[in-house]
Formats: C-alpha cells, sequence, structure tokens
C-alpha cells in the first residue's frame, strides 16, 4: 500500500510502503538534461522507463547483481528495498560519447578498451563535479573496499548489460548507475537503469537511440523508448 | 655552453647545451594565472623561482629524491638533464585552497587527511582537465607501475616540502609537480618548485606567500618571492 511522498526527484517520485524497508519508485513524464538547463515533459515516459528499468534489473538479478528491485507493480511504479544512496554517480563508458569528449579533446565514437570508469558527486549546485578516488572518500563516507566493490560492480554490469542489449541490436555506449546500502550496510545497485541513463546506439544504423534524441533533438523521445522496450520484451519473450 | 631555443613556454626558455641529453632552463619574469587569462611581468621574478627552485631541488636531492636538477648556473639559468615530459599535472594538496574549494564547494583552509593527489592533464586548449588514472592510461603513455611510482614520489616529496619549509615558518598548503623520463626510461621530478607552482602561508600570520598574491591582487610579488628566498637561504646557512 503507497504511504506518503518521501522525496520527489528530477524524474521520479519516492514514496514510502506499509512494509518499513520497502519503498515505491514513481516514474515521472519530465525529461531533463545539462544538468537541470533544459526541461520537458513526454507523455508516457514515465511508464517507459519504469517497464525498461524493470527488464533490465530483473536480467541482472538472474546474473547475480544485488539491487534494490524487487517488482514492477503497474504502469509506472515499482517496489524496491529503501537504500541509503553513496551520493556518487557511477559512469562506465565503452566508446566516446557526451561530456568526455568535450572535456578531455576525445572525438566521439573513440573505443575505451578497458572500459573506462567515471566518478562524479552528486550535487545539482556544483554541477555534479568529477572526483578522484581521493575526493570521493574525503567528500562522502564510502570506504576504501566500497569503493573498490562499487567499482567492480560497475564492471559487472556493464559486461551483462553489453551482452543483453547487443542481442537486441544495441551498441552500450556508456551509462550511469547509483548505489546504495539496505539495512544492513551492504551495497546494492539502485536507481534506474533506461535510456535515460544509458547511452545506446543501433548496431545496424549507427542511431542515437537514448536520451541524447532529446538533448541534441534529433528524433521522437517516446518512439525510440518504446522501440527499446519491445526490442526488451521480444528478447524477453524469446527466452 | 648554451646552445638553441629548443622551447619557450610560460614561464621558462629551454636550451639545448653542448652536452646531449643536458638542458639549461631559462626562468622568465612573466607570471599567468587562470590558465594564462591574467598576465603581468615582474623584474626580478625569473631569479627568484631560478634560485627558489634551485634550494629546493637542492635539498630534495639531499633526501633522495631523484629530479632533472644538476645545478644553478647563474641568477637565471640551472643545468638539468634532459627529460620527455609525462603530460600530467600532480597536485598534492594538504588544505583547501583555491580550484578544489569552487570545484568541489569544500571551505578553504579545510585540511586533507591524508593529503589528496590529483592528475591534471597538460592540455592549455582544454584548460588542464582533471584527470582520473584510467583516463592518464587512455590519454598518456603512462603505465599502471609508473603511475603508482609518480604518485608515491609526489607524496615523498610532500613529507619532506612540508618540513622544509615548516621550519622557516610556512604551511604548505598544496603544490603542483611535473615528471619526465630520463634517457634510460626511468622517472624523475622534473620542472619547478616555487612560489608559482606551491600555495606557502606563513604559519604565525596566516599571510598568502606565493602566486596568490598576483592571482587575488593581494600583494607584491617580488617582495613576498625575495621573502621566501631569504628565509631558505638563512635555513641552508644554518645548517
Amino acid at each position: 500500500m503507497k504511504g506518503s511522498l518521501l522525496y520527489e526527484g528530477k524524474a521520479k517520485k519516492v514514496y514510502t510502503t506499509d512494509q518499513p524497508q520497502q519503498l515505491i519508485l514513481s516514474y515521472k513524464n519530465d525529461a531533463t538534461a545539462f544538468n537541470g538547463k533544459k526541461k520537458d515533459a513526454f507523455e508516457g515516459k514515465g511508464r517507459l522507463n519504469n517497464l525498461i528499468t524493470s527488464k533490465v534489473f530483473e536480467y541482472l538479478h538472474q546474473h547475480d547483481i544485488n539491487s534494490h528491485f524487487i517488482q514492477s507493480l503497474n504502469d509506472t511504479e515499482q517496489l524496491v528495498h529503501q537504500t541509503t544512496i553513496v551520493p556518487l554517480e557511477v559512469v562506465v563508458r565503452n566508446v566516446a560519447a557526451g561530456s568526455i569528449t568535450r572535456r578531455l579533446g576525445i572525438e566521439e565514437r573513440t573505443p575505451f578498451t578497458p572500459p573506462i570508469v567515471e566518478l562524479f558527486y552528486k550535487n545539482d549546485e556544483l554541477n555534479d563535479p568529477i572526483l578522484n578516488d581521493a575526493h570521493a572518500y574525503h567528500l562522502t563516507d564510502v570506504t576504501e573496499s566500497e569503493l573498490m566493490q562499487i567499482k567492480g560492480m560497475a564492471l559487472e554490469v556493464n559486461e551483462q548489460l553489453k551482452a543483453l542489449f547487443k542481442d537486441v541490436g544495441l551498441q552500450l555506449v556508456d551509462f550511469k548507475l547509483e548505489f546504495g546500502r539496505v539495512e544492513d550496510g551492504s551495497i546494492v545497485l539502485a536507481d534506474e537503469i533506461s535510456p535515460d541513463t544509458c547511452r545506446l546506439w543501433d548496431i545496424e544504423t549507427g542511431d542515437k537511440m537514448d536520451k541524447d534524441v532529446f538533448r541534441e533533438n534529433i528524433g521522437n523521445l517516446i518512439e525510440t523508448y518504446e522501440n527499446i522496450l519491445q526490442r526488451l520484451e521480444a528478447y524477453t519473450c524469446a527466452k
């Protein structure tokens, strides 16, 4: 049973439930980019990101990745374990795209072998600045062994998701993860995994099939996300 | 014997010599800040930075830090071993000051225990962006063991210089190092160590006694640098 609103973020609302350590995430139709400087709303986006995230977290669960995800409840809501979020955004990059191309002068589509892991400080006022490990220890309560575990999990998620998306004709370019601590203190994957948080390029055409269609005004966001969901559903049914 | 001009940077000119693996560094009077956005020239600054750097490198040599420094030649020039510079600026921070306060929202004078090591990509066009280790491996030819050695040397230099400056009444807040490879491939400390590349605060008054007097227009650069040189000379004579 859905309780009171606990928190509202840019893309999701968080509600309490009648279970003390369980929350409901309600996906919104809002889209934001460039740290909130570009904003819009797309009817149906909340449903798509909820259903895509649910498919992805179910897949990761089957591949032994511990996450906060319990189950999808309806079109726009999912039940998750309550976590205390580690205030880091963990980005894994297989191919150069987005901010790293401008920041480091690396041409878009340059491959990274091995993949590059980046940490950003979750802080809107500071525009989510990039961190090294020493900064993360100073600014957060993450320990050295937790940070190693987080990076290791991020790379394992990368391997699993590269395989999943490849099977549906998509190249996983990069993605952003968040992690949280559950009641016993252990670290689990949290937040969402959707075309809002991943870059996905069609393997045959090279077309961008993610939030870059919104960032760069190069396509219809809802049609694109619907296409991603349909590919994942067809894959699940074929299994 | 001084040969032809090999390279001119913002603060130094580099000349060949009649020895194939030795160069002369000639310190200029120019001061630049904020990646070259603020510029000026100060009569006598080249002499001060050459003599201060020479004192510091001699001290580090006595404390078993391998560097490119051979000897001071005259007021503004020093003889060094030729190196291939690793295109990284290695910053060690004992106390928060400068860019990190704005970038990460950390109050000036916050202590860092342990000290924070940061890597920046030496690239004026990109405004010397901050890097993590994975970026450094992608953008430069530095190996994992070389990067560990560079960070270890930077922390050892920090310990030595904290002690040196403390003995002359100065707190070593932060500093920037560069490293290079000599002919046999081994890594040595290179570039300069001066009030242009260190933040030094008077232990008794808290006064800034480094390039921040130029950056923040809060004092006379030449008088400040002359004071630093006099303290180091008095310390050397007392030993």
